[in-house]
């Protein structure tokens, strides 16, 4: 039979969402399941499996040729293995294996999410026609992928772009990775939301003390509100112009929940690009908000499966 | 002809030396001159002009099939031109087309002086057998290069590996590039020898305060000596440890004067790097001093040439 469909999986904390992608990323067919996050490693796995049986109950099943996972992280693309943070039943779990074997050996193909994001915008998104770009999501944490040479380049464990990870403050306040300084303790959402409630702002009626009330506060004026997204603008610019002197890439795409903040963000994260973005060879780099949705983890990992040199995976 | 020979040119602020190599990097022949760097733009191209004629002599010539150039920086591989910092007359100077007009239109492979270096000791040095690495220089500047997926990646315009202008310290001392914290601002020979003035070191009898001198007083005990080297590797390993965490390198190659201080450099970078190297892919990254010698530049530039996939460049 022709297999001119791949299966995707978007494995996350939260929820695990399946699809049947065809080869211009439409979605054909879903599946999702809640994440059992706090349960044990079968239990978790079994949610993937019915994901996956719901999938096969399709009529479009057969048109699978492969199966691309894009999943929270940390990931090990090279032993087919996941240990993503909020899934503590999860370490070194054999994913890639537990997949192919439920779905009857079709190859596999396993990205973080950071690049599984990336895949989507380079395909569909604002990403699409940069040979090189970084795309970042900035959210509860801070993550991203590279497209390099027109390629998505996921490195050997399918990690890379890790933004989120890179201190631009090396003696800095301790990040929960162990590091100091790192991009995701500045710029994250409850980081933009701690800086604040410590500078003194406080919320409104409603409670609500998430980053996205900050920037309602910001965009009315209040300058300790302000303040804290321009900190978290210029760790961005700080981490963004890194990797642009590093690998030469020509656009930043920037998703997630913070970004939706709008020019609270991105005016003075470019205002602070061109300060450290100095090189003549980054100077021409540019910032846009991301343009794929809530499917941008599904699409991307069927545009890694689909794009795959491999006949089989691990 | 059998062209079994490339020719390679290495342009640096004092010395622009050539040679014809052959396919296991070994020097056939070679030609110098001295950089007339304070001269203008013609009189420094008169320069290559000779370098290239002393190597048109050799009988060996007719088997050159290519022409690798390794140039200080900024160069622009995409548009064949080079600014070299330190060649005020060189400012957008189109070197590409002026060396294959010397040459009777050989193919010519631009890149940036890091990037040959890092061709270097991939081919024949310290990252030799390693997929993913970044080679450094840590001399008066701090320059690199990087090899991702097996190849040398110098992206667009030959500058990607430019780690001495990432910030690691985004609210630190202002860099001549225009940003703060640059890790060369803190870790190139001359800072190295600055913090050590400034913190009270004094040098000997010989007025010696190189970065070379403060690495002697170190070795005999010197606190205020060991802490400028202590510095020097902290920002080296918040840079090596965001280039691993964005591309995914297994080892790190240092070279240039300040790599020669040895352990006093070594083990406090291999101690900062368990710090900022945390995540779980990137913690079984290495360092190692680099191995090729004076003639890196070269090796580099013929191994770029020897490795294009292009009939003719720019």
């Amino acid at each position: 039979m022709h297999t001119d469909l791949v299966a995707a999986l978007d494995i996350g904390g939260t929820k695990i969402a399946g699809a049947l992608v065809d080869g211009h990323g439409r979605i054909q067919a879903r599946a999702q399941r809640a994440t059992p996050a706090q349960q044990d490693g079968e239990t978790v796995m079994r949610a993937v499996e019915e994901v996956l049986g719901d999938l096969a109950g399709s009529p479009l099943w057969g048109r699978a040729g492969s199966i691309g996972i894009g999943s929270a992280g940390p990931v090990d693309a090279s032993a087919g293995t996941v240990s993503p943070v909020n899934v503590p039943g999860w370490r070194d779990f054999p994913l890639v294996e537990r997949v192919r074997a439920a779905t009857g050996g079709l190859p596999v193909e396993l990205i973080g999410d950071g690049v599984a994001i990336t895949a989507a915008e380079h395909w569909q998104g604002a990403a699409r026609g940069h040979d090189n770009a970084l795309c970042m999501v900035v959210s509860t944490g801070v993550g991203g992928g590279l497209v390099l040479g027109g390629r998505l380049h996921p490195g050997p464990t399918g990690n890379a772009g890790h933004i989120g990870h890179i201190s631009v403050d090396l003696d800095g306040d301790l990040c929960p990775c162990g590091a100091r300084g790192c991009v995701e303790r500045i710029a994250s959402g409850p980081n933009i939301a701690r800086r604040a409630l410590d500078g003194g702002w406080r919320p409104g009626s409603d409670g609500d003390t998430s980053a996205a009330a900050v920037a309602v506060a910001a965009r009315a004026g209040d300058p300790v509100a302000v303040a804290s997204f321009e900190r978290a603008a210029q760790a961005l610019a700080a981490g963004i112009a890194a990797t642009a002197t590093l690998v030469e890439i020509d656009i930043a795409v920037i998703g997630g929940g913070v970004a939706k903040a709008g020019d609270i963000l991105f005016a003075p994260l470019r205002r602070y690009l061109r300060d450290y973005a100095t090189l003549s060879f980054v100077r021409r780099l540019t910032v846009a908000p991301a343009s794929t949705g809530t499917d941008a983890g599904l699409v991307g990992a069927a545009a890694a499966a689909l794009a795959s040199p491999r006949p089989t995976s691990v």
